[in-house]
């Protein structure tokens, strides 16, 4: 960073965050009041700039982050992406799910039923807390700002200090680009510090928070979130194990498939993925557990920053010496910065006796092999995890795991045939969240078109004249927004 | 009641609750694996019990709930008509948001897109708290458990002690109506006492909980629900305020029209609704306040129980001893059991100096008249009300009140133009939940069809073969549900 980044990237002073949420409340209403395809609009304005940048921005990327110019080129396509596929959710009209109830005097609930109108509006100014691992699609102008801002709303963003150099000149040439397409002032600023963002989340004005991060850093947000005079939703996606299991059937055909492919999955990105797959159950005394026996694991990679690093050590050593855990393969150095790769391995036993230790988050390049005597352990091992974002099966296609994707599908977000589950794509069916601890908000997903209903409340209007109404809800839909009329879609 | 109801409602002891939600985890599963089409089946099999049964529960209901006849059968008549209105969700399927990806080599997102398939599934057993003042819709058989049991979720219902009679007895007809019609045992029971409501609440299996009642008793168990170990969705209905502003224009040319519908709005059911118009602001020195000025009030009638009669005495003694508050009409007896209805009167410029205390609701038949001296403090009046279920325009058709509209919108679910917020209809648009204290999830409704959306969470299937996938997300369709392809709905 230089001198000037450095001084930009201090803590947000509370003078200057007054200062930023006291604008941010009335920019926050006249995005809202623009119409969706005007707001499609600025997000491609937006994304044109950030594509422009890109020779300047993946450097500033590399040297904070330590990931690979190839994977930072690709996640700020997908961040450009992103802003574009919510301009297109916008220019469609679906989300903001707008239902026509005419005034209906044999309605059969036995009393006449007014006209009524419903549809979506933005919630007002929110907060969003930047990951360390995905520096661009998860961070200043990634999914989160992109989903909140197409809803109508101002963003605040707390930047990750592990980026906070890229933070800075990313919010420089978002707020830039808002400008420039007529955005109101004010609509969206980086912010700094840890005071600030809760000091911002706790702010009366301040309507909903999104975060990705860890369990301890989410629950402690979405607790400040929860317990505030006026709650407000809190959209934390925080942790996930992402188990994936492998029947006899499947271990016994595509023996080589599976290990590579693990091995890949895990450690990609040195295993900085929320969606790394941390375990593998299969058959024990397999040709798959031969196969991953010390293994030639991926070579060492720098992990995020020094905290990440800390954490790994701290959680990797912690599993090394559990009793009921051993190596099953390992470079030469997993302590060292940068660690080396590590398998382990446990039975199903034991992880059944112990499954709080044994299932924990080790976020960085180790996964833990868990080897079943019985077929039938298969949906005990998966009933004994908490909520995850995904769960993957690996079987034959005419097997009857039937039970098995049950248990799966009411534990994760996303169930997994045959596939690994890092790489999200960004998609209209995409589902990135589930059950806690995998998320603070059950119902929704941060990833995907649907993103977007995080940041919108339904307000219905009861027997308005025509030309007092939203443009949305009226008879003549000027806007040509899909509308449904009594229950069923035009 | 007779000794074996009385019987029946003692608190459930914890180990029958534990029989109760031991039996409730498989019932849910059981459910929630039925077609819609069959739960929609149940459903009707369950209204048609409750119809048949008015003549026992109507006087049942009378007797503890001091509510007329005419009231009460229309209420159980809306019940039913709840209960067949899911039916016809489920049937028509579009509740399950399905949504299909197929997978796309040229996803511009630049790397390929998997297939990917995502529709709604049951949370699992979730804990409803009933209603003390809709005996009927807000209780055992009421939208709440209509909502979630259409969902396929399994429901304990907390009955309300101030209809416990009914509340056994409704329970039974359900139950029965339940296994009659095929549903799993174990699928719905009712639980008492309060102790047993925060356990289950509180319980690792109950996956989510409804409640309609007051601003304390509801932050309590929403307090309680996101501080469990693993947090689940609240959604509290709490309390409401539901202000009417009248502009001069209005206020001039329909004052009988105003002060009639408004008396009878905020005095219908003893004042028991939480959609009850607690606050009408009006132009000072008006037609419309002398018309109200002394009014003729209802005749006094006994409200639900005693602690609401306790609760109204003493939150109407604190208006009534406020500096800035005098009486407009009032009959003899308004602090008696039961009480004589009563009209407060206060100004804009007073509310404006102490909202917290003036804009308190006060759960029975009282009201507040504000009188502006200047139009303009209308969109200030309406600034300083915290989040409303409903707020309410009378002006002339073209008259431009676009600006008090936008802020009503932003602090109340649901928006009247020169209709009365009592009487809320059970539609496709009806939207009654508004940002807190209204509701503890300002993103959702507890009446109207959307009502279900908040016991259901997105799963996503990535690269399943055909036959291995949920029906409703197969290519073939067997169940006709509708499905949206690559975001394009069929």
């Amino acid at each position: 960073m230089t001198m000037d980044q450095m001084s930009a990237t201090e803590a947000t002073t509370p003078e200057h965050l007054e200062t930023l949420l006291a604008a941010a409340e009335p920019a926050s209403r006249a995005w809202a009041a623009a119409t969706p395809v005007r707001r499609a609009e600025v997000l491609d304005v937006v994304a044109q700039a950030l594509d422009g940048a890109a020779d300047e921005l993946v450097p500033l990327a590399m040297s904070e982050t330590h990931l690979a110019e190839g994977r930072l080129r690709g996640e700020l396509k997908r961040t450009t992406f992103q802003l574009r596929l919510f301009g297109e959710v916008l220019r469609d009209g679906h989300y903001l799910d707008v239902r026509i109830d005419p005034a209906d005097a044999d309605w059969p609930m036995g009393v006449p039923r007014p006209d009524l109108r419903r549809w979506k509006e933005a919630l007002g100014p929110v907060v969003v807390f930047a990951a360390s691992n995905f520096p661009f699609a998860f961070s200043v102008a990634g999914g989160d700002t992109a989903s909140a801002l197409a809803a109508g709303n101002a963003v605040l963003l707390k930047a990750h200090p592990g980026h906070a150099g890229l933070s800075h000149r990313t919010g420089q040439i978002l707020t830039e680009s808002l400008r420039a397409a007529g955005a109101p002032d004010g609509l969206f600023a980086v912010i700094y510090g840890r005071e600030a963002g809760t000091t911002a989340l706790k702010d009366s004005r301040v309507k909903a928070g999104g975060f990705t991060g860890s369990i301890p850093g989410g629950r402690a947000l979405f607790d400040l979130a929860t317990s505030r005079p006026d709650p407000i939703p809190f959209y934390g996606e925080l942790g996930s194990n992402n188990p994936v299991f492998v029947t006899a059937g499947a271990a016994a055909s595509r023996t080589n498939e599976i290990a590579e492919g693990f091995l890949s999955s895990a450690t990609m990105g040195a295993g900085q993925f929320c969606t790394k797959p941390g375990t593998l159950v299969v058959p024990a005394g397999s040709g798959l557990v031969d196969r991953l026996r010390g293994a030639a694991l991926a070579e060492p990679a720098t992990l995020l920053n020094e905290r990440i690093q800390e954490g790994y050590t701290h959680v990797l050593e912690q599993l090394s010496g559990h009793p009921a855990i051993d190596v099953l393969a390992q470079g030469d150095d997993p302590l060292a910065d940068p660690p080396s790769p590590t398998l382990l391995r446990t039975t199903a036993e034991d992880m059944l006796a112990d499954p709080d230790a044994l299932q924990r988050e080790c976020f960085g390049p180790t996964a833990l092999v868990v080897e079943y005597s019985d077929e039938s352990q298969l949906v005990e091992v998966a009933e004994s995890f908490e909520g995850q974002l995904t769960a993957t099966v690996f079987a034959a296609e005419d097997e009857d795991v039937r039970d098995l994707v049950t248990v799966l599908a009411r534990k994760a977000g996303r169930v997994l045939w045959g596939q690994w589950p890092t790489g999200v794509s960004v998609t209209y069916a995409q589902q990135h969240g589930g059950p806690y601890p995998a998320t603070t908000a059950v119902g929704f997903t941060s990833v995907g078109t649907a993103a977007i209903e995080r940041w919108l409340r339904p307000v219905a209007y009861q027997g308005f004249p025509q030309a007092q109404l939203p443009e949305a809800l009226r008879d003549e839909n000027p806007l040509d927004i899909p509308q449904t009329v009594n229950g069923r879609t035009r």
